[in-house]
């Protein structure tokens, strides 16, 4: 057995301006299974669940890993993380492909972003 | 009102010896079942995944955001996360707590931790 090979997370807080984006999560999981789709990645459950009047919170799980996102429409603000682990191949291009793509997403600015190998 | 109260998140990567933790989640469920009802957290959708003769996967959503775990029974390692936001109080506290009995739960060493304020 090859050893464990740590995989790359990648977590971003930003700015957004698109209420619609930021509060609709039946629009973002048509992207994520777009992305799901596009990159070859297998989900194996997730959750979406809008709050009253305001964002919702979404997690997909993958055998790649998860990730996640918090909308906060009220704050024009979104946190968001995709973490996808290296075990049968090296995803780390993958993971940023989909962070950039969901912080495009949802127009992103004044973002931060922390990158953690794990 | 009020300006948005960036959460804690905390982000953690452990050996575990104990392969029956890292195996079972349903085990699992039940401490966070505990935790979530321990700390008053409210539970929004939930999945719990587990790999052939391997490990599993599990993301818990809450309204207070969400936490997350990855088991690799086959490399003795565990990695989690717990994310709670500070909307309606601060529940810092909370996450440390719940962050240190996960860990405590998989018997964790070697542990690195991380720490996001987002």
């Amino acid at each position: 057995m090859t050893a464990y090979q740590p995989g790359l997370h990648l977590i971003g807080e930003a700015d957004s301006p698109n209420l619609t984006k930021l509060s609709d999560a039946s629009l973002f999981k048509v992207l994520v299974d777009e992305l799901v789709a596009h990159h070859g990645l297998t989900k194996v459950g997730e959750v979406y669940h809008s709050f009253h009047e305001a964002g919702f919170t979404a997690a997909v799980c993958l055998t790649e890993s998860h990730l996640s996102v918090h909308t906060w429409p009220e704050y024009g603000k979104v946190t968001f993380d995709v973490f996808l682990s290296n075990f049968k191949r090296n995803n780390d291009i993958t993971t940023q492909s989909m962070f950039d793509s969901i912080a495009q997403y949802f127009e992103a600015s004044l973002m931060h972003k922390t990158e953690l190998r794990r």
